[in-house]
């Protein structure tokens, strides 16, 4: 996060003016009047928008300049001065410049015209005076380039970050499902005692549970990265040139190597931020998976003594400040905090999304903000817990087997011989009397009575044969 | 619920008008032209207002028609109809002439007109024609009315249903508080061996919590309890008699029993339905409270040999279709889909309580249906715990105390005989050498070099004696 | 819904049995006893599975019915008994047979048991005697069967009842897309005046938001249409014959018509329902879109003489009992109480979610409920919005032009003549001096000083061009 | 917030060890290995805990130093010198000694640590060597000193910072309420015309639910001022000297000059952090409250020439990058999102708070970081609203009288003179032919029939008349 930093300028102030007049702004701003109107109106969070949606901000202007140049509406001078600004910023070099609140307009004008100011003072020199409006944001409305801003920092943040993050924790996760596919164990259901599965089969069904993630995010790619640049004020494109937005956005697409397209219809496009609800859901559903996946891998590891046990999870950092040698499994805690933010971002985002109104919606600087750090957040995380969980488990073989020997459901086969109901007195027998199943079906009777042989007995109660449907 | 059932009336059809024409009504219905349009412009869920919000719109009928006859603005013949109809509807004996879906006109007013159309039937004869608007609705508005109707419903739930369901949860969780005051258990942070307590204190502190539970209620209802009577339209109080809202007010306080107050500001009263919000926060946290209770239930009655199987949770009913023998934690549950379905009312109805706009909240049926649901299934949820989960448990107190003394931490009151890193070195070498903290403190030579005494380890060591602080 | 109905039995009872012993039965029921307990243990909300719910998932055990036969682990004679009774209760025949709660053992094994007893009792006659577990539930477990019915049922209602009524939604906003495309009107942004955009344009945004809620669907229905059947008790397949899922998967493909396919990782399949997290994600997506669709439309209608009055919502009831001759938006208000609702169904559903813990996560009753009452609630309710409100809207298109005049953001085109400063003193004198941006224009001299020509000022005002880019 | 900056240390390193061995420190840092430990763990978000979290950590550890002096446990050298070394963090000295993230270990023990760590730092000297644990941590446990922390900084925030600017924000509604109590205007329900009400009426109601919000805050606050100190590990209070909690509880509410209390079951408050899930709904619902007071707002101040143009919400800056002259609400826009955030926090929180299990909730420092982020926003946003838009808001008591007599809704009170379905022929006629109500009244006959004189009709159409009940 860019934090804001209203001008307190030691070095003095100087006098900018818009069009409803003069303001004193830090003498080594960058920035002008309008912006200096933003840090006074919104002393709110003392927080602006994320470095990469500023970065996404300058690419659009970038694009836009070129567009411009090309269709002839700017001149070759000024549009090349505002494209090397825009690779300043673009470059991470002015972050400092950027001090808007993300509680600011709904529209982000404020932000828009924070990066038309700054790159006008970039741009301009003793001859040339750019424009911040005229020129900078030429051919543009903040009511389609801050949302087309937005879907870029998202589709960057997705494609660039969390898609590969995500791959990451699946492969990590795929490769515990390979080398524990013969580690049998109890499963459970309910929490109590069910049929035997392989640990190598639970972290198979986490691995694919992220790789279902990727898709969901992959799914929901095509409508985020679609972006509203060309329909300026309202939708409609007034005040841009023929071909404008076709142009600008094929001149996005390659300067940032992401799948961006038109939007297919520019009404719906800055009325609604739909395709930012929609990606939300897609991460809020990761949430839950990774939710559950982290519980499993708290519970595998609970102990050492009066836990599960069945897997270790790697040591870190000493647990306890009062209960010494304690050690816990803090990454599954981050990660967990984690998935709460993202369900809490989701819900807000949705919020916003609801309260456009005709022709805009006034929450997007909220939304946008907040699935960046969603994404920012789920793709960190998903590192963390592959590189610093996920690869330095270690199995508890022994034990695992011990556990898929006592569950009382390892009954199971023997459905197929002597019925459910007789099953049943089985696996009771056994609890009530702590005695091993194979025990029990001898002392009710069923191998003297005929009912089953002692070779159908082993074979049924074999518990690694029933990790699998031939058995 | 109330079912909708759009009049099928085999029995044919009668025709009645109202302001914008006729329409045709089975001839048995007692409800009249508005109650059928609304039934046919809203086949959207098929389901109605809960039984106990019909039951409180009738009071607010009943209560209006006193106040009306005293301040003269109805005649006593009419009002006593009105009355005596009321009274009928308040007792149940005709849930099935509201046939008007929750998803219908979101101030409710469908179902304010159709309790004044089966009122004015039920109260009209041959000699006096009662008029649903011009008598039953008499110095009413849907405005107020229904509102009202929505917090009187809600006021009875909690004071009638909820808070006795809630202590009766409490009580059970009490009765095990005391009685397992002296078994001593393994402590569990992070899911991890931590220092002794005992179930009691345990279940102690999920009674403290319910018990909290019942106070945030408590500290919600004086604001829901007040209720918008008497504001008519947009809350002025229009077309009301002096001293009209503390007369019907009063009179529904009496007829209920409740603790039923007039609104501070009408204005607020009628725009906003922030009480049912705040209502609904308090059942919110409480969900919470109950989800964290049931898994931990939940995970010490975990087993019978593969999980911690500290408590065993009452057998109810086989718990698999293919497993045999096996039983599972059904109520808690139950009970936990309850708190997610709380949870998810409570969205909804914030949702619903922030698009108010002007003189109107415009979700009330919403609100109120779902509010009612979340209250009912928080009460019966909170029964069947106690007696179905609660008052049936057993402890394992011999594998309570085994786990008691397996943990490491139960080194940590040696830091202050020998400080938190010695005694981080002697869990360590535990857990790493499977022997008891006592052995390892031994062979760790702590008691050879004299920095403790057998007799200060012994002391030291008593579990029991851990889970208070004087130890 | 249906309604939960515990045996009442005036004829009398009958005694069953199951391996946790004898129940007494109403003596017509077709369940027997783990039924019968499912309806003492859980006397929560009275409210069962949604009936589509029902048939779906005796869909699934036709399909297994016919599966076992095949694959030869039943004989003909009992596999085609119980595919008959299975055709009854798709048909609907037993609906009142399914008693058991909502809120009931998480994995639904109640209503799984429950459909087993009721299609052994229906399969069985003097001579053939058909066992709940051992012949109707042969090859599964509800472990696998819930979840799938869950599956299945949403993918129905997805196909068959949700998209058709989004097309027709949508179809119903791009008629009149297409007749108002040259109503010309104020845009709105920040619900401050913009410059013109048509009705007929924002009624194609607000058809492509719900055409994008479809792809929305769509892009979410491959992973929702994966069904876990065969993975039986854990995932693993146990006690089914080889080729069992594979069969009866395209058994139920084949007898539904839908693309349901095979899990492609049963163990995820089993343990996480995150398809249906997914699939909610989706349709609160819609929600959020509907809602600023139908605010919209309540705006545009607001008045009749002190709001908006762009357009006339149709007139279906009297809108209040006391101010006469009013008329509300009421559809609208009901759609957006669904859309409250939507969201909080999401909520929840997302909650129980994350709940899954090892090989099940046991809020599958909750979140089936929930998601399926979502898909019936959108469904109808876009069929409402469609019938009755879309199709009878009334443009005002004097109104409409005239506030497209009105707007002072006309102005805009004049940015590329004489500057965005310029334009800026127009509009602000305009406002202030309460005249047509026309007349300030030349008040202010622009005209006379030759900056513009009464020519270009008159091309540039237009508003009807102004909707386009080539404006 | 702070921002995490892991020692990049330019001066080079120092060797530091916990129990866990070595670890390489920034020479300059006064933290140590575990700080450094966490540090390297968790690089998830980039912040750190609010400094309010961090000032109020600093006040517990003070109160712990003097009780343990007090009680005899930590010599007065020692504990003084901690008191001291607390004083400076309290003052923030030394917020950037506090470097890791908020998504941690999710007891917080990491920021304990990293508390300790600098404290004995800043106590230690040539003769006097503090230890974290030993010392600084002394009587304590992570597990009841964070979530204290917490409790405390949202104490603080609550009782001197948002409460007071609430207030602030209700006082400037009343200000309002009291100037325009006879500015007569159009009441809206449905969003259609209704009967009036004044614009006095309308922002009394306002400043009210501000006033239920304050009572909200201050219902929940005596839960979420009790504090788990003096529990240590698991709530038992182990390795505390008696009488430690009431002491350093006493110290610490006299410290900060808070009603901080002792939570009452230590077992609940450390188990559980529903206190802080409370707080947030009455944040919740307050940020709802808010919402619909910021819609109401810029609906009123919509236009100038397309809209409601009740009253003007003051100038901040221009609105528009494209539309010159354009001014938009742009501070409740932004205050709308700050509510949007709220709901969302508000979610993560509860969503947080339900994960527990056995003696701890491990999301501490998301709910805590979370809450205060809220508490923060909702202060500033008040402020912002109350001084920046609500004080400068003019009324256009023109247009609003024009809309109250403009209404068909005004027929109203002539329900009690020809009855309800006379005026709605009434109402229904003067909209269908533009003609005020009083035309309409005369064109239909009803002064010529006799059904009511003209003075009776003026009187009852006297619009300010109707803003009260005597009417």
């Amino acid at each position: 996060m860019s934090q804001s930093t209203p001008g307190t300028a030691q070095d003095g102030y100087r006098i900018e003016h818009d069009t409803m007049g003069e303001v004193r702004v830090p003498a080594s701003a960058l920035y002008g009047a309008q912006t200096q109107r933003a840090v006074q109106n919104f002393p709110i969070s003392g927080q602006g928008l994320e470095p990469a949606h500023i970065h996404a901000l300058a690419q659009v202007k970038k694009a836009a300049a070129r567009a411009n140049q090309d269709l002839g509406v700017l001149d070759a001078g000024i549009a090349e001065a505002i494209i090397a600004a825009a690779d300043e910023v673009v470059a991470g070099q002015h972050d400092d410049q950027f001090p808007v609140d993300t509680y600011q307009t709904g529209s982000g004008t404020s932000s828009n015209m924070n990066m038309n100011e700054v790159l006008a003072t970039l741009a301009s020199d003793g001859d040339r005076q750019v424009h911040p409006n005229d020129h900078v944001n030429c051919s543009q409305s903040s009511n389609d380039v801050f949302p087309t801003s937005v879907h870029v920092a998202v589709t960057a943040g997705v494609v660039e970050k969390l898609l590969p993050a995500l791959t990451h924790l699946a492969e990590a996760l795929e490769t515990k499902a390979e080398a524990w596919k013969a580690v049998v164990k109890s499963g459970r259901t309910h929490l109590m005692d069910a049929t035997p599965v392989t640990l190598g089969q639970e972290f198979g069904g986490y691995a694919a549970a992220i790789r279902y993630g990727i898709e969901r995010v992959e799914a929901a790619l095509p409508r985020t990265a679609e972006v509203p640049q060309g329909g300026t004020a309202v939708g409609t494109g007034i005040n841009t040139p023929t071909g404008f937005p076709q142009k600008v956005i094929a001149n996005l697409a390659e300067q940032t190597s992401l799948p961006l397209t038109e939007a297919r219809n520019h009404f719906e496009a800055q009325s609604a931020r739909d395709g930012l609800v929609e990606m939300s859901g897609a991460l809020r559903t990761i949430a839950v998976s990774v939710t559950k996946i982290c519980n499993d891998l708290r519970w595998m590891g609970s102990g050492p003594n009066t836990g599960l046990g069945e897997i270790a999870i790697p040591d870190l950092q000493p647990g306890s400040s009062i209960m010494p040698g304690k050690v816990n499994p803090v990454i599954p805690e981050a990660v967990l905090m984690v998935c709460a933010k993202i369900v809490g971002n989701d819900a807000a985002i949705a919020w916003g999304g609801a309260q456009g109104a005709f022709e805009l919606n006034v929450q997007i600087p909220l939304m946008g903000t907040s699935l960046l750090e969603s994404i920012r957040l789920l793709a960190n995380a998903s590192t963390a817990l592959a590189d610093k969980t996920v690869d330095g488990l270690v199995a508890n073989e022994e034990k695992a087997r011990f556990y898929a020997e006592a569950s009382p459901s390892i009954v199971t086969p023997l459905n197929k011989l002597i019925g459910y109901e007789s099953a049943a007195k089985i696996a009771k027998h056994a609890v009530a009397e702590r005695v091993p199943v194979r025990d029990a079906v001898i002392e009710l009777g069923f191998v003297e009575r005929g009912e089953l042989t002692e070779e159908q007995l082993d074979a049924a109660l074999d518990v690694l044969s029933m990790t699998s449907p031939k058995a």
